[in-house]
């Protein structure tokens, strides 16, 4: 029996990453923002795949805050939570509170239902380029480079690439240092509100074929930081969604 | 606005925390066989709450075989995937296979939506004793740990104790070494059909109030290990559900 | 009996820790000037919460000089030393010698009685903002950091931040990083009679709501640097504290 | 004015280290059984000298329950909580809640008050022996065991010896690894009141010359743990240091 | 083209994978010995693969002694040299000199020619076993490992399995350890005539299914240690083909 | 027979070193581009040694693309490939699939057979100037540097030193550093077709004394980068030796 | 006995170290040119210290080249090594090989004989300052830095500082750093004729009140660097000892 | 002038090295007690070698009691003390102090001057055997160990092998382990007088061919450790000396 569970492994997983080395849109980062960004896309019959470089999947979710595996959302954001079947209980004004554990597994559940592939364990190294068009990522596993090996990575061609990796903007930042396309800017303090509003207004199209999300809280532009507050994050992901479906669409 | 999320996620958490210093179930990991443990507990109304050491949830699914993220199953458990709503493929003879990121993410979301309460971050130390039977664990942060910090642990009561630890066999190792009460075995080279057969076996009351699940293919009771197929971790945690319904029913 | 000692920690802490997501005064290190600053905060009545990274209070002062647990005080210190009851012997002109161990505990001792709430092992990641003004701190415990897990921190705000985080000016240089409001120079040579009084000159709002103390010998001012010598640093706590008393009157 | 630091220092803490290389009672360990056993001996005026590894005084004490800097009392040990100037609140039953970080600093400041001297930074390498009876310790650096340093060690000598390492029991398994002479346990799982018993009983004299306190809950006699409840530890303090006045008031 | 050489290299090596999930021979162990074997076993139609666990082929033969990339051989293994097209200069005696990047790259070649396929980076984790005949090895990427990832392995039968691990004994080790056939010796000091002779007469099958060559020297039969001279490895290598090629046979 | 084994390699080694320590061509790097480079200079009798800081022969060849060990060429390398006696499948258009361990393997003993000296275990830590030309190298143990040894280094003299590190561009990096005599630009994204012409255009004398060689897709021309790819690698080796041969004629 | 053990090296040392918180010379590093600096100035009764920060005298003689403990002088060295009685044999032109080990061993016996003080496991961490002049260093120990530890640095005044740390220039790098006084260039690659004669050249005071020597081939000149030969290594320490006794002088 | 330096250095250590693979004495460990042996054993015309793991020459000596660069030594010792040219000042009946630094370079550059050859660096690996008889060392570069590279040792053959490698008694470790010959007993804790006279009495053949010295007070025999005193060390290694003199004598 152990060489068919080997064989029925290999040929299925090699299949699908073969029939995924071109694809529509290439997500990097399987948390909140990349994964509700694939939902939308998937359910709009775009072929689409996500990249995670850990073996877990939801990013910063899991954690709550402080380890309390709780996160807040705002008003706005529950007919998300309502289609992605997640509960929640009304703390204080337009604050609602949901148990992490509960939504990053919701979350990544439905985004599967709905045609997400994803692959997890694998890192982006490089960005692949036409004249001056983002079409791809260059890939390697998580393990060669924590295990410090001298081994090659591999390509896959997108029409779209996402950088949902979050604070580290990995994408941006090899985008940045390579070509010189964009400028990645440093992270502000604290401002929630703040924080929420530019998150939304940041997701966009920064240099040709690279769309960001989930990145009002970080490195990428400057803006105020959020904490354990998840609404932003979450219409980021579907509004980055909208902005590629539109552009494929033409 | 800070003021409130911080007030909100530390008094939610607490609140759950502290209506579970004493429950009927502590089951500790929250890979396969813990979590359909408490999925069926759940169910049948028992007050339960899982304990999982590391940020992530779903013990050695994620990763499937060498990274390739699919994973195995025997036909005989079928009707459980699809409770579960997980899709699954045919092979060859009774072997189908799962995405392992669909799979940990809905069986995660069903527990959870059953009522099962996770906490994650936190590691087991030791157990609590009276007389001769375990009531209880010994908990700290998986970070003081890792940050080799000197702070001492907490306790929470439970009519009976799990350990669903997979390999590591955590709970078992602490109470050999303190108290004696249990041996734990070598584990044995690969046979996955007797592994299989020998996980439902083992899943057993291996001294009073400790259950263990989930442990054919370890060390606990020397028997084969099985490689990447998950049929007898499902029915595994499902029967030592029953095992303790069935007590506490007395 | 483990429960109710569970429950009394959980609660009795998270009481107090709700209490005071909204103070007075936030002061980030409980070493010697911030628990002095801190001490004559309380005893005008000010709410004040002390923050620190490592499990032990005190900073530098245990160390003593090379590991000598003795550490140097000047005469015009003496009163301070008295209303502490920290006792002290003559050693030559204007130097008087104390146990470094005698003086932190005292200091620890007196601080608490007067009503500083002390939480240690917690971590300032950000502060907290609002137009042009400090409004608080962003925490997370201490061995999130050093385990490396992607955990979101907490807001507590706050009319006026104290840093006395001392060499490292942890608070300042989060403020000069990412909000570009103060500049960090880089540390003198020792030259001691100099930096015990630019360690008094130092003292003081060095952007809207950001207070530095204890902090001449350090990077911040560029500043000579003192040794084993800390009368400068109980002088600059209080300077800390008369400058916010003042403030909080207006 | 450096050069005077300098000399202070040395001169200062060295006069104290070689008043302090033979003594009547050196207490390794400054938890809070160490620091109460060297308090008691204090006061009935026994040269009493108490070596610390780590830069921190107050061993597992601060870090109070999982992180949260509460710790719990029983009722009978509030006599000495008010001798020491200890504030604390009722729980429930004879349960008393105190600040961890006010019990050390109270504790570790009466103690130096009352004569102890206390050198940390300070390892125990091996003991001294004359036939069969110890007499004495031998010290060095902890950073040069850290550091990894090819550094002999010192030597102190004293008429008995405390072992007040708490779980680590560090003298005791010296003598046993080097000597024989006792037989360290191993340590059982959690049941705090049984533990606070087995506390006061097993602090006596081991083998000739060292007395063990504050190690009911360790593994030097295997008894149960008790988690972050200190009355036990606090009683056995005093406990050994009645041992000792006897022994040489004879 | 990014694209199709993604492709290129994922179906080629999948395919040949697949094709060698069931052999006649499965090798551990890409060092001298297990080529040598390899390379007999091939140029008798046996289906051979080789694991390697490290990124580079020929365990320690490329470091040669002390660093200094020269090996020794003694007259009688001078064919094997011949046939491989190797170089040697004669030394003194019986001893040969040949460079050692020489001698593996040419055994490498060699055996690679004749039809041995090599998968290097995977590390063999457990074996399979049926009642009690060895019947395959259980493998994972050494990265793995390495990035101390938690991620099951994959199954691949044999009929033979080649423990050619040298110094650590990798697949007896794990075969003494969960199953109790075998039992692995302590290396004795170093005699170097003794050794050479040892080794070939060491060489056999010491459970059922499980061969080992190359292992003289080590720690499995507590054989005298031979340094840098490789002539019995050779030999080795070649009866442990013969071994297998009389048994295949039968 | 251990006392000849020792003098057999120390002499024989040393003979070879010190008969190096003056040659005509140094090759930094025992990668895919210097191994050809120093294979055609060796064919057309040019003194040649070549220096690799690994252990392991053959650079970032044999771990092929993320760790599936084959790797492709483009149709007009294929006369190299059978000059050295490398098997190839035709994959699609002008791309072709080879084994990398095959490659490596016959590519180093084809090397070595032409007269090409190989020492392994040998960073390169400087450059030996003279005015304004390189003229030899400055070598040290990698196990000196990696076990952190204060050693010092020595030094081989060379007519033209060749920079064959690959993404690291060591050699050039030095001279960049210490002697600012070249720039050494950012690694730009892939760009597979393009990434191998500039590879060839980009081989050639940087500064007197210096050819670089392998390196259009890293760090010191700024071009983009190819993966798995290793056609170009071929041909700049070989165009390195003819730059080197037409120098050396005049 | 062991109690006079401690007390004679507490003691002996102690007194010894507080005579020299005051000296004429500091010289920080003992190295070849620090120690023979120090070995001309004692001679000329010059009252002087030297600070070691690691256990090891000698620098980076010992490990000779590449780790063979040899070493080379130029024949104008000879008169120093005939002064201090060190062997050596002709090797070529002016070149002379010595053991390295004799050769520090030879060195260090006469420096301390001729009345040098040398502390070792002591770093320099800062400078003391008066206006414009370095007037002594700030020392912590080695295993501080190395335990990172939190503890204060102590000072010792001198009249002039030598910094002879070799390749590190740890005294002018702090001057650089915090002072500004004095800019380090980048160290140049090997030629050993310039670099020898740079050496002697670059041995001055390069602020007021710091001495460098030793330092042709390092960081602060940017001198070209010369490998295992010492002789410029000697003139220096000996020319920085003839500028401190001429200053001195006057 | 590099190349000459180069060669001078490689030829001179070689042919010194190529001297010793057969000598009559090789003493592992540059410590003490191995250079007291091998100063004596070289004064009477026995070939010696000594091989030491480690670049720095002295053993525990440089550092002292605690980093307090001083030593004791006993009134008997004082004759090899004046031999030897080391000073030292009276402290206290029959305990007299010395510098540790002078006695080590004094020491050593007696030995050398006295025709002990001394190779550092250099690691014990192994021992060679001859039926019942130590006859010669496995020697490995200690950086290879340290950079846990997979590279084969060398051998030197000897009449007699001493172990002086002190605490860790490496040679006598070895085997043990791997013949059975001898038994390493646990170190008894520190008992200076005692200590003294029992490291004489241990100074013997432990098996045949291997001589152990200096090694009273450590795992070897179980006897009593002494502190920072070394007047047995230096009997210890002289009578080491006179004992193999006497055997070479027959």
């Amino acid at each position: 029996m152990e060489k068919f569970i080997t064989q029925a492994i290999l040929e299925t997983y090699l299949k699908e990453f073969l029939e995924h080395t071109e694809v529509d849109v290439a997500i990097c980062g399987a948390g909140p923002s990349g994964l509700l960004c694939g939902y939308y896309l998937a359910k709009n019959k775009v072929k689409v795949v996500v990249f995670e470089r850990h073996l877990k999947i939801g990013g910063g979710m899991p954690g709550g805050g402080i380890m309390f595996n709780k996160i807040v959302f705002q008003k706005e954001v529950l007919p998300i939570l309502d289609e992605l079947g997640i509960d929640y209980n009304h703390y204080k004004d337009n604050l609602y509170v949901a148990n992490s554990i509960e939504t990053i597994s919701a979350l990544t559940y439905k985004a599967v239902k709905q045609g997400v592939k994803i692959f997890n364990l694998l890192s982006v190294e490089d960005v692949v380029i036409r004249e001056k068009k983002i079409c791809g990522v260059v890939l390697n596993w998580t393990a060669v480079e924590q295990a410090k090996l001298h081994v090659d990575p591999l390509a896959v061609l997108a029409k779209y690439v996402v950088d949902a990796t979050g604070h580290d903007c990995e994408v941006a930042k090899i985008v940045e240092k390579k070509l010189g396309w964009v400028s990645v800017k440093g992270e502000q303090s604290m401002w929630a509100e703040v924080g929420e509003d530019k998150l939304i207004e940041n997701t966009k199209e920064v240099c040709p074929g690279l769309i960001v999300c989930g990145m009002a809280a970080n490195a990428f532009f400057g803006s105020p930081r959020m904490g354990a507050i998840f609404g932003g994050m979450f219409l980021s992901g579907k509004k980055a969604a909208e902005i590629i479906i539109a552009r494929l669409a033409k």
